[in-house]
């Protein structure tokens, strides 16, 4: 039996993208990996771990024979990726690369397909899947990737109306290669519900280290940081500018959450202020029973 | 060797009582635990699981012979079962018994104890010793106790000038019984601390998931939930009466602590909406510098 892909050039080598190239060669899905990207000394790390197979520092000259092509930058590299994609794909006249990327972000990313995407060569944006692997750690780089990121987790893919269904097929087969279940929605529902899940969350724990970081008492705060505050502040420790584009990149639903949040701290704050334990014995109760509810 | 503790009472057999009784047995610290509280079931509970030896209903009754009492209840229950130690020591001529409890916010404990243990009898309340064990879990009741919950956790004691030597030095053995390393401070800075690394970082997750649960989405927020959202939210699964009374308890630590983080989420949601990369970049550079000094 063929592998499922032949050329793999996967842009951008560190946890998202390194983690799908172990889990690919594991399930034995994959031929050969080109990795590229801007830094040679990741690529040469990657290449290293055995995570990729050659390397490329031109996006251009990584992509001419590329079946499938993966795009894990952050999100503000990924206009110019692109471009070079673009441009790699018509100079080589290669017409039958599909493309995939793994941006938190979903409305804003697919424009940019359609943008730039204009020709690859002939079909337009059409070979463009955009997707999003719900998984990750606060860790980062080449070293931090590990062949059972995706087990389990869920893959969200946001074709639109044009998109080629077998490109739709073959990135779908290529996330179930890596243990996870692939899923489609519309892009702006994506974009709400990441915005609720992980973008909300991340600015939360951000905000709150960040909130104590001057008071007298910091170190007191960590020597007796109990689980609690471990746990909530854990993903305080994720990648700045990774953060910072997908903030900028989903801005408005984002916005959306951040201001239903503070909402409910003014409406919590106030119930304290006044003393109000009945109001604040119902917040607990029914977020203990949400939050019971959906994860037992 | 004698053991540290002949007769221990323990008032409140859920997690923490139950958990410190477990510990104590496995380091053969303590001769018998009798136990008490408001609900037989419980008690009942705790003596099956071995938790205790024996239990009253009756507070007064249950005090009468202790060395130790230790007062592992809401806070909100904390006034009634002082005046009800109190009463049981002043009959039974108890002049013995040291007191301690595990209540998470100290300057209204140390207030109530002043102010309920005038007696006690003779001393006033010099033999009550307030303390907090940094440790828990979001789970609750005797069944959720476990031996090991404190090994290699902080204990905060806060006595007072008045607090008598003996009993500071008894509760200090009987937490390094458990494994816990003891430190102590004055109330006032604990309540600071703990309202920045416990208290507010409950009203976050319980926010969270309650600002979050009458919105379209629900189900897919928790289904597409990764790590980062389990993780924030993870303590919005705590008992409602317990941090309802914490609040109430604590009320002005946490107060303060809340309004700088509203400031906060307010700079961060400003600067978003400007789209201000370099602001976003700045804020969460710092809180990653931050949490990552303070926890490798």
């Amino acid at each position: 039996m063929a592998v499922l892909i032949n050329n793999l050039c996967v842009i951008g080598t560190g946890l998202i993208g390194g983690s799908l190239c172990l889990a690919l060669k594991e399930a034995a899905a994959v031929n050969t990996i080109v990795g590229a990207g801007r830094s040679e000394e990741t690529l040469q790390k990657a290449q290293q771990l055995n995570i990729i197979d050659s390397y490329e520092t031109d996006i251009s000259e990584a992509v001419k024979d590329a079946d499938l092509i993966f795009v894990s930058v952050p999100l503000g590299a990924m206009e110019t990726v692109f471009e070079k994609i673009s441009t790699g794909l018509e100079q080589a006249g290669n017409t039958k690369a599909i493309i995939t990327d793994a941006g938190s972000s979903k409305q804003l990313v697919q424009q940019l397909a359609e943008k730039i995407f204009t020709d690859i060569s002939a079909g337009g944006s059409d070979r463009f899947v955009a997707g999003h692997p719900i998984a990750g750690t606060e860790n980062s780089g080449p070293a931090a990737a590990f062949a059972g990121l995706y087990k389990d987790r869920r893959v969200i893919l946001t074709p639109t109306d044009e998109t080629d269904s077998d490109a739709i097929k073959l990135v779908t087969e290529m996330w179930q290669k890596t243990g996870a279940a692939v899923e489609t929605m519309d892009a702006e529902h994506h974009d709400k519900v990441l915005a609720a899940t992980s973008h909300l969350p991340h600015l939360i724990a951000f905000g709150l280290v960040h909130c104590l970081e001057n008071i007298d008492d910091i170190e007191d705060v960590f020597r007796f940081a109990a689980g609690g505050f471990r746990d909530v502040t854990r993903i305080a420790s994720s990648d700045p500018t990774m953060w910072r584009d997908i903030c900028l990149n989903n801005q408005q639903p984002i916005l959306d959450m951040m201001k239903r949040y503070k909402d409910e701290l003014d409406m919590l704050y106030n119930a304290l202020e006044a003393g109000d334990g009945e109001k604040l014995m119902e917040v607990f109760q029914h977020a203990k029973q949400t939050r019971d509810k959906f994860t037992h």
